[in-house]
């Protein structure tokens, strides 16, 4: 049995597993739960990053407007799965303008260390790279520098200090669909200063495993357990007709977060439904964010569906361990 | 409140916006209105050119065949919704040989100017180019010169001449899949040779309104209002896995039509239903044809869904040109 | 009136055409017949090879694992439409542990000749070649040598020897996702030893029958007809969003089975449904298999639906003859 | 024996054809004739277009700034051979700003008709396309409007009207390094409006004539002839390590000129020399100017050697009529 | 000591190697031997393939005419030095005129087995394949059955039966410039049919040996030692200017040729030399023919140069054998 | 007057300018100063790093060997032209052998900073990034943390550290032959931690300057002159044969050296000479190092040609000021 190292969520959103079901990963039965219309100026919503935030959620939300520009958007939820989301982005305060530009902003994840939630996402700054910045109530939300230079794209921070160091995960990228893609971990005393780069994992280019051969990426905050670090992440092939995106898991190391102990050769979740498989990018399911509940195990996983709508998929960490080391790599 | 300077047009195709809508153009209840198989031979019937035709409608349908060659078939119908199409493609006549041989012909427009219905469509000659042909009852049909040297797709011409030229939008293009694509203006005396091109607009290549970052190509005929020439236009974005084309507007000036006097930064309609994201190519809207009442504001829209069936959706002049003023690129 | 030679298969599994149904090839109206789950590791399962065995069917199914690992499973079946699918992939005995050692195997044909059932598939032996086996009882297979040198798709066998020689249809490819590809036959004496390699089809590069204009393969393994060969393969097509995969047929002369006699322009089946439009290579047929029953010309095609699923559907040897004559290229 | 119809050229620059030398075309022996540093900011003087003018000769050439920016410098020689460039690029004069905005020019043709010299070359306009200007005296020059719509290189005017028309080749094109390109003819009677687009030649895409396997495009003004109009163009083939450029040569119908009576199936010049393999860009010999005497036949050939400087080559029309038929295509 | 087991020729081309000279192999000082214009119609001569004959030496060479067509022509040497080619291709004599027929023909090999010598060569049937014919004489040819499907480049013929089995190495490809190429053996009993694939060796992707890490392909006719099969081979890096082209050996298995025994990490010749570096395909040595002295251990080795021009090299076994086990992958 | 702030360089490598010479750099007249088979197992020298060591020069050097493996090794001259450099390869000291792990290491530059000299490098670790390690005597090196995450090439320090950090410029680039390149600049407490990054310049995508259009990198450490800091840098521009580099050069703010006060326009050095125009990689000029003389303003630049050899040049701080503000951008 394994046993996430955390706080207890009892309000966790959750759905029990359909008897016989053999994935183990299970979806919200009224899936999409966030609609491509959630606010009046969205083309479409997801790729969310969700936390708890006093007696119920609090997130902030890749909205791209109806011009198909990128942007970050604070919602709130009583439930996990009824999600208000503000009409207006969010506006980044800080003391240097040439940081405080936004070009474009995607893809974020939002992540409770010691204080505040600090929030990490795909910054547009002459190319695609890690912007960083942190709330205490997402109202007013602050920028910091950004992590890293381009060509960056997934930054994903640990939950806590690691050694003393904030750690972080990145997918290092090119400008364009970038065809390639490893996960690396990086740390920094001060969130300003990054290095002691690791490389954690490579795609699997053979057939062995070959749903995640084009490309690898850090998905939600990594969760804390007693085995080490369970990761969700996604996996990329480049078919014939375009990308497919799905999803794993790995376990790294406790202390060295880079060293992967465990690692899925079977996906746990993949584009079958309709709103996963039609959208504006078929075929991609992509995970931002999870909530979990030590008390129980429980996962509630929120994920970008078709890069069109927000799912909501449920497993435990039993369930994802039991799965990784039934059929591993 | 901007008006349509043109005929009246009571029986327009119709269907009431529906409440607390908020997009500009709404769908036609029944869409598709033509399916794949309208006629016995066809593969998929869209990009479809339609205009008020004696007491009813007529039109130029793009019908690929079930060897998914391209031609072009006429077609009636008493409410423009329900149509006939013939079961035999348009036969050109004309006197040069060279010119009426077919290679290939696809997304027509048709355009009544003065005595006349013109028809101009992307013409097979040792390389797409734009064909320009006539009709006077949609059973004998008379071919022109092509209008420019290849590489051409999507003429479309305005309803009347404007300060004694005719005027012909048009996106010069490549051989192939074209990833580029800007509209621009050309001008004739005779319909014969053509000159004094000019630039109209470009695609916008950033974060501001990526939908329409690839390529841009003129949609149905240029409608004429009190204020400019309202533009609908096609707009393509390429993501991972494949191309988007959505639908914008624009106001060119009146006298001067590649001025651009206000264009729209969100897009005006999208693939959202299942029959524009799923087809032979996912994932396209592409407007050919418009028809108006001038009395009322009313437009009746036409566009090709997913290469395959072609949908009906209702805006009005007002609709446009508040979203596009609210929405200002 | 165009006649099978060859067994009769009173138990063929067959559904009426529907009235006035006017494809040549019509659908099971239960579609898809084997679901992507249908053994417990699997992705998907398509492109299957099914053949006539005992008082029932036997066949040998493509089946990508949840890791998307291809291997070859075997299945049996009572009607031909309900499949019981081993859990476990096919294991090949032989000689040569170089020829034995799996990379990967996909899209299998199974051929009866003389006195065993053949199985060619896609091998992965540095590239992509022709791997050739054969069981007697589908419990116990053996593996031979690759038909060719890399690369390689699409192995189909002739039912019986032409002239003295064993006969194998293929189509050359490159590593990845070839982007062109002709028919080509073989034969050999010993299936060991190919040659006498000899250009059977090209795709037809222009408008006249674009559905297969990049690439032609061949399907299911040819049916012997008084008028020669009946061959079903299948043609691509690159779109902007990427290939469709659609099905026609030809005719080959009876002894120099490289020479076609007949060919259609028109597909006889291309995406249409939901299940073959969405999955996860969207727009794909993709046949590999046809039970026929020579008494009344009756054809039952197994045919892969957007690389996810297996579908059946129905057609006789007269709707395909008339219907490549009536529509000649 | 062929004949050049037009005048006399007493002076043309001549050197006689080496004893025993097999190519239709020999090089003048201190080749290059104009280095890239004929004038202070040049990076490289190359596709030069050259005119007999008062009791000399004057030109427009391309020079590639230091900055590598394209454009056009009027020349002045003796000789034909040492040419003084100015440092300062052509001004055009003209009444629309739209068009006189320069992006860049290069590729130059010069062509006297009746009474002046107009030159041609490849403007950019939101793209490629071919500009148009006259002068009387190389001092004062005038613009006229695009031809074209982009995207279109390698304008080429025809020395007199024919049945009327003034006659323009040109090679449309796209955005890029254009890997196809085939010969069109256009006429217009005014030098602003242009129609009547026919397709005068193609690549050869076969082991026929691989060295025009690419693209090919007009180089100098046609020179009249007896037995039509003598056309000497480039034409490429695609290697693993880039285009090679080299030269042909046909005979156009004196009347309809898109009519090929004669194209030659050998090159008639090539990369053979130091300064035609190694330069800015390796292994390009383009034609863009030939001086011709109609009393000896004799044509003097300029063209850019490895878009680096220029050389000059000498003939015959007798040499290039018994070379075209002795090798025809 | 390393041997060579084969025949005496003691009057092979031959040049001592310089003082201190590092590198395994050197050139011939009055390289190329055989220039670009070596007949009348050639644009290059290289790739040549030569044998002892009669009281001389024999070859057939690839000479790419004017028209850049590639056909193969006899040749004739006292020395091995001094060449004189034949003005007309090779025709060849067969029985099936569908193999018979010319589509191009380029890089061909020569070699002596029994009772005649062999010609191998890429030949063009649908697609670039191995070709093989023979001849006693060098004036009549014979063509056989191409070795294999479509898409294959240089067919490497051993000099005996090895097992009772003729031998033969290729390079499968694609239809273009391929970026890829694995060497691989096959093997038959009568030269028609082939068989028994075996891998023989890849490029290797990584900073080790990175000058065969695009593409590596088999040269001359390899050699038989003591030590086993030696194998001259090219191999290919793929720069951000193009292919370079340098060469390789490698010891092969005498029994199972299919198994490397050794090979080199260093390149033993490499584009150094102005003839090498500049011409049709800059950076190309390609080796294609060896003549060996038993005796001495004396190879002369043959190569194209720039894909224009033939050099001559020398070398011997010892030297090959040392430096590749100095030097070992 | 420009003024270098530094030390006296007494014995720099020095020869005047040529009379009447334009350009405001001038090579050495025996270049490449460093051949390509200056050490045994070198197939190139190239991109050299020099610096002024006791009372001559030391370096580091990229030799990729005859197994074209990227290395660096250790040199000295005495007087900055004839080296000697070491037959093995630089081997790092340090902590984490992770990190002292060997893929391939290039272009390296050596900076001296306060109590050593630090060697910046292309370091491959999952990608290309840049390492960073250091010596006191070019005998002994210690390897420190890689600076950034992969993917990124030509990271350059500055010779003091800048308001109490030292700063590095570098080019973020992908895996391969990167078509795209800006110039950032970067800061550490440290030299392990990295941050505040900021973007310094981009390639000039149009006509005005487009010798650098496709990707700009820094060259050189950094010269401190009274005006700000010179950088020179080199610029690509991708012709339809491949890439040419250059060289320009821009003026730094000294405080804030991401703000770039004046940036040449024109190139001040191209590929003209034979060693730089043809070699392994034709049309390469590569600057990594400049030895500079306060008291004269003298500049000794040693630059890589054609990826092959060493060339050495020679410009003074005024030259280059000069000619910058004579044709800025």
């Amino acid at each position: 049995m394994s046993k996430i190292i955390g706080s207890s969520l009892p309000n966790i959103p959750w759905v029990d597993k359909p008897e016989n079901y053999k994935m183990p990963i299970w979806r919200y039965p009224q899936n999409p739960i966030i609609g491509r219309d959630a606010i009046e100026c969205s083309n479409s919503v997801f790729n969310s990053a969700v936390v708890p935030f006093k007696d119920g959620y609090a997130g902030v939300f890749r909205c791209d407007s109806k011009s198909v520009s990128m942007d970050l958007f604070p919602g709130f939820s009583k439930d996990g799965i009824h999600w208000e989301i503000n009409e207006k982005p969010v506006t980044f305060l800080g003391e240097d303008k040439e940081i405080l530009k936004r070009e474009y902003r995607y893809d974020p994840r939002v992540c409770f260390v010691e204080d505040r939630y600090y929030i990490t996402w795909c910054n547009g700054y002459h190319g695609p790279t890690i912007g960083v910045g942190y709330t205490f109530d997402f109202k007013t939300f602050y920028q910091l520098e950004n992590a890293f230079l381009p060509y960056n794209r997934n930054g994903v921070l640990f939950p806590r200090k690691i050694n003393g160091y904030y750690g972080l995960l990145s997918r290092p990228s090119d400008t364009g669909h970038t065809p390639f893609g490893d996960i690396f971990y990086s740390r920094s005393k001060d969130l300003e200063y990054w290095g002691h780069h690791r490389h954690v994992m490579a795609p699997i280019r053979e057939d062995a495993s070959a749903w995640q051969s084009t490309k690898v990426g850090p998905g939600p905050i990594p969760i804390e357990t007693e085995e080490g670090w369970l990761l969700i992440y996604h996996g990329v092939i480049n078919t014939c007709n375009g990308f497919v995106y799905r999803v794993g898991c790995a376990l790294l190391d406790i202390d060295e977060p880079w060293k992967v102990k465990c690692r899925s050769k079977y996906y746990v979740l993949a584009p079958y439904e309709y709103y996963e498989c039609v959208g504006d990018v078929p075929n991609v399911v992509f995970p931002c964010a999870a909530l979990t509940d030590a008390d129980t195990g429980r996962i509630a996983l929120y994920y970008g569906c078709a890069d069109t709508v927000t799912g909501l998929a449920f497993t435990t960490v039993n369930d994802l361990m039991d799965y990784m080391k039934k059929y591993p790599l």
